[in-house]
Formats: C-alpha cells, sequence, structure tokens
C-alpha cells in the first residue's frame, strides 16, 4: 500500500500541472496513467503539432508542453504509475484507496482525476457473450508476458499489426498460432506478409481468413476451443488454451463510469464551482470536467486545477486553512 | 475617433492574453494602460522577480512572462494607447466609445476591464477644500508640457525625486519656483540637493520648510495663491500661478468606480460566471474581478479571459454562434 495526499488520475497536461498546484501548497501526489509515458494525448497523438493558445507561448509543440510541465511538478516528486488504469476508488472513512489495475493500492486524502477524453482502452469482440469468464485468464487484448504462451494453442485475431507481430512473435515459442482475419487480406507490411506465408508452410502459423470469432468454449475460466465463423456461416473449430484479441484502441472513459458520479449526457464528470464531483474530496478537472458553458481548452483546465487544489487543502491537511500566497513570495521548494 | 471590437483595459498579463483570445477568434483590440509601457505590475513592481507558478514554466521573470505575451498577441496588431486613464465609457446603443484621459475616443463593441488592482494614480493633498475646481487648469500632479510654466511663479510641493528633480528643471523657465515640503529634510540624491541649494542662492528656486498646503487663493480655475502653514500654525502665503504636487503614486480603483459596475465591499468588480459585469458586454478578468471563491492568480486570469472572449463573440458579430476548434486544427492567423 502507497500513502499519498492526493492521486491525480491522468498524466496529461492538466494532470502534470496539478502535481505541480498540488506541491506548491505542500502536497504530494501519485499519478496514474493508461499510457506507457507522461503526457497523454499532447505525446501520443500530436507531439510534434503545434499549440498556439498556451499563455505566454507563440507556439509550443505537444511534447514540449509534457516536457515543460513535467519539469515544473519535478521538484515536488511526484510517483507515476504507468501503463495501468484505476480500477476503482474504494472510500474509507474520509479517505480514499486507489486501485489500479495492476493491483497497486494507494491510500489518500483526495482524488483528482484529469482524464482527459478517457483513456484509450482495447476494442473488444462484441459478439462473444460469455467474453467476461475468460479475461485476463486465457483473453487478453495485449502480451505483458510472452511466457505463459510456450507451447500452447494461440488463437489471435485481428488484421493489423499487433495481431501479425504478435503471431510471428508467438510462433517461435507456441506450440500453434491461429492468425484469424474477417477480411480477406491482413494490413500489415510486405515483409510481414512474407514472413506469415513462411511460417505457415513451417506450419508454425495458420491463417483463418476471412473468419470471425463465434464462440468461446472452455471450463471455468480455462479457454479449451474457439469456434470461427465465415460469411457463408461454415463454423471451424481450433483447440486453444488462450485468445489475443487486437481490435486496435479507442478512447474511452474506461472503469470512471463505475465510480458513482455524476455524468452529463456526454459522458463527462460534472462538478461544482469548485471543480469537485458530487463525492466529496473526488475532483474532476480538464476535458473530462464539465459545467455550464465549459471551454474545453488546455489553458482553463490550468485554472481548474488551482482551484480544486485550493479546494482540497483544507480536506488535506485536516480543516488546516489555507493562507494565500503569490508564488513570488514564497518560492518554490521541494515537496521532500 | 477609433473604431474597433474590443477595448482592453490594462495592459498587464491577463490584459496582454486578451488580445491573443480576441485575435484568435477574429476580434480586434485597442488597449489602454496608465503606465508607459505594457506589462503592469509585472514590469513596473517585479520585472526582475521569477513567478513559479504560470503553466509550463518552472520560473519566469516578471518580464519575460510580458514579452513572451506581447509576442503571443502581435500577430494580432493591437493597438496600445499608454500613458493614459480610461476615464469614462459611453454606452451608445448596442456599442460603446471609450474615453480615454488624452481625449482619445474608442468606438467598440465590448470592453474587458483587466486592471489588475486598479491603477498607480497621484495621491493628492487632501486638506484643500477646493482643489477641484484648480485640477488640470492651474494644479498638476505631473508635467505633460514644461512650456505652460514659462516665466509663472510656480509651487511644488513635496520632498523626493520627482518635487526636487522639476523644482530644478522648471527653474530655468519659471520666473520663480517655491519648494515646499512637510518634513525638514528632502529625499534626493545628495548632487541634487546641491543643486536645489546653488539654485536657492540665485534666487531662482526658494525652499519653504517644513511647511505643507494650508489653502489655495484664485479666480474660476486660474490659481492665485498658495497659503503654506507650518507645524506650530504660520501661515505663509506666496503668489503662483501653478501648483505642482509630487507626493508619489498609490494603487486605485481609479474612474472604475464611476462606471456603474457593481462592486464589492473589497472594490473588486462583481461578475457572473462567463465575466461579465452587470453592463451586458463589459466584462472583467484577472485581479480585478471577483465572485465566489476568487483566486488571484495570474493562471486564473488567463482562463477567465478565454471565458470572456468567447462569450464577446457573439455580441461583437451581431449575434453569429461561435464554432469551437481546437488551436491546433485552425492555427493562428494574423488578424489584419
Amino acid at each position: 500500500m502507497h500513502y499519498t495526499d492526493v492521486v491525480v488520475v491522468g498524466a496529461g497536461p492538466v494532470g502534470l500541472f496539478a502535481v505541480f498546484q498540488a506541491g506548491s501548497l505542500s502536497m504530494k501526489c501519485h499519478v496514474i496513467d493508461n499510457l506507457s509515458s507522461i503526457g497523454g494525448q499532447c505525446s501520443a497523438l500530436y507531439p510534434e503539432k503545434p499549440i498556439y493558445d498556451i499563455p505566454a507561448f507563440s507556439k509550443v509543440s505537444g511534447q514540449e508542453l509534457i516536457d515543460n510541465l513535467a519539469l515544473q511538478a519535478a521538484p515536488f516528486h511526484p510517483v507515476y504509475h504507468l501503463n495501468q488504469v484505476v480500477t476503482n476508488i474504494e472510500l474509507v472513512g474520509n479517505d480514499f484507496i486507489v486501485h489500479t489495475s495492476y493491483d497497486i493500492k494507494i491510500h489518500c486524502k483526495a482524488v483528482v482525476i484529469a482524464a482527459g477524453n478517457g483513456c484509450f482502452l482495447p476494442n473488444k469482440p462484441n459478439n462473444l457473450d460469455n467474453l467476461a469468464e475468460f479475461e485476463d485468464k486465457s483473453v487478453f487484448y495485449n502480451v505483458n508476458s510472452k511466457q505463459i504462451f510456450a507451447n500452447k494453442n494461440i488463437v489471435i485475431a485481428g488484421g493489423g499489426d499487433s495481431a501479425v507481430d504478435w503471431a510471428i512473435e508467438l510462433s517461435n515459442i507456441a506450440s500453434k498460432v491461429y492468425l484469424v482475419h474477417r477480411r480477406k487480406d491482413l494490413r500489415c507490411l510486405p515483409a510481414s506478409q512474407v514472413k506469415i506465408d513462411e511460417l505457415c508452410k513451417l506450419g508454425k502459423i495458420e491463417t483463418i481468413i476471412p473468419y470471425q470469432l463465434h464462440k468461446l468454449n472452455g471450463v471455468g475460466s480455462s479457454l479449451e476451443s474457439v469456434e470461427l465463423i465465415d460469411f457463408e456461416q461454415n463454423v471451424k473449430t481450433v483447440e486453444a488454451d488462450f485468445l489475443l484479441a487486437f481490435f486496435g484502441l479507442a478512447m474511452k472513459l474506461g472503469p470512471i463510469q463505475n465510480w458513482k458520479l455524476n455524468l452529463s449526457d456526454n459522458h463527462k464528470i460534472i462538478v461544482d464551482s469548485n471543480y469537485q464531483t458530487n463525492i466529496e474530496g473526488i475532483y474532476a478537472v480538464g476535458d473530462i470536467a464539465t459545467y455550464h458553458h465549459k471551454l474545453k481548452l488546455i489553458l482553463v483546465g490550468f485554472s481548474e486545477v488551482a482551484y480544486a487544489m485550493h479546494h482540497a487543502y483544507k480536506k488535506v491537511f485536516n480543516g488546516k486553512e489555507l493562507h494565500f500566497q503569490y508564488s513570488t513570495s514564497k518560492g518554490i521548494h521541494s515537496g521532500s
């Protein structure tokens, strides 16, 4: 169990500025993000694209902005937990325990959700009734450890680079890899196609194309076979220990929708004038927060975070009043 | 008469960002400030002092911040009117005519007041009943044109550098300069003291110390004599055509208090959630604006300005709806 003052959900520009704001008010932060590096959409989607409306920057690229914000936050020693989503926020008395998909638990006094437009989550097969029974045991959407696939039969579904690359890679250790795609052609590099053809000749990979997933069979969470179907309704059943589905990523609200927060019709978190949600001590800022007239601008998120952190201060310090000071007067001291 | 879309009152950091925000929404600005250069308190009071809480700047000096904001505003060709205060905002139908103390008139559709803590205005003598009758004709708090003092008798009140320097300077052209100070010693450079002593010997200057202003005598707005008094209540009367009082500058709300805007008890302008005042089309942002929980931070002012400008858009463009776009998509085009 980790202990901190504030957990920030999302390491985009507003989440990073939250660390600075908290730090300048003597509050420490842990930051959780589903991507493998900080920066959110700025780094993931438009690192090189110029942004023109950050105050006092005539032009700044997404990555430069993130680098600057990370540098500004650094003196306060934020702890970043990447590659994972917050699965649950548990209320424990007046405090919270934040749980992540890596089974990390963080005890804190306040939570600031700066999750932008949500997180990039895998698209799942939508026609398999019993999918949930197998997920995280026999069915995966990414590969964390290759070793569990040694000498196993694996169905890999999808026709893009992820599906093709993992089929090639896992064919080295798996007993057999079935590559299933609903279209006639794979969308991959020509060199990868050549490799796939070679591995098919060697019997390491079998392409089952154009077919799609139809049914999962197994006992408990252990997969035993996967039924596949083509456009003429022909069904083919293959023995399989694992299914890997690579259907791309999409921006989704994710587990946030289960946290009992009041959401707007367009799946944003409704906040009050302190940017607090309907749960005391949980705030939402930046693009994921909504209120009347909300402007989705990064600079607006910066301001929201300042308000949220000033408001959270009292809760974090058990009712202590905050006496406002300008940064020019107090300077910046390390958070340690 | 000038014509523009928006008049921004105050050229501090928030006022400068207002120009950028307006420009990025295709609205042109004129900016008015009482100081002789842009930058407000950042430039005037702490140009070298580091500011730590501007997002994406680990540290930036007051002057660097202003330089960056001016650069960001420059593509939209703001027109700056410096060294003057806005004396009145006249409502003309749905529009405004903004009047300044230099008799400049600017016709506009919206006014954004970003006047910080007010403007630096001269401290006035507070014991002269009929002071207002002579102001701007026979009594001044600064010197705009030396020539009116040629061959005249002048009383200069004050003991600091401004009083001393102007006494020396004007003694070249005036008939006689009386330098009146309520304390025994002048607060000036030793070299200036030497000069004063020399000019006293030549009869160009007469120091009347320690005395203070007591009464103004004249006809209409023409001053004829000034009565001075010492601590033992001795009164001395000197013939004078002009009085120049240099009692220092103080941050004051100034003429804003006469614009029929709703003010809070601490002399801030009350705004709604669009940062609009009680007068439609007049907005207030930054330190001079107040609402529940208001945080006086520059970064909060930036956000307020974004909201105010997006709201003003419809009025400026006669009801046209604004379709929100990110700066990365639309880029920045010159305002010309």
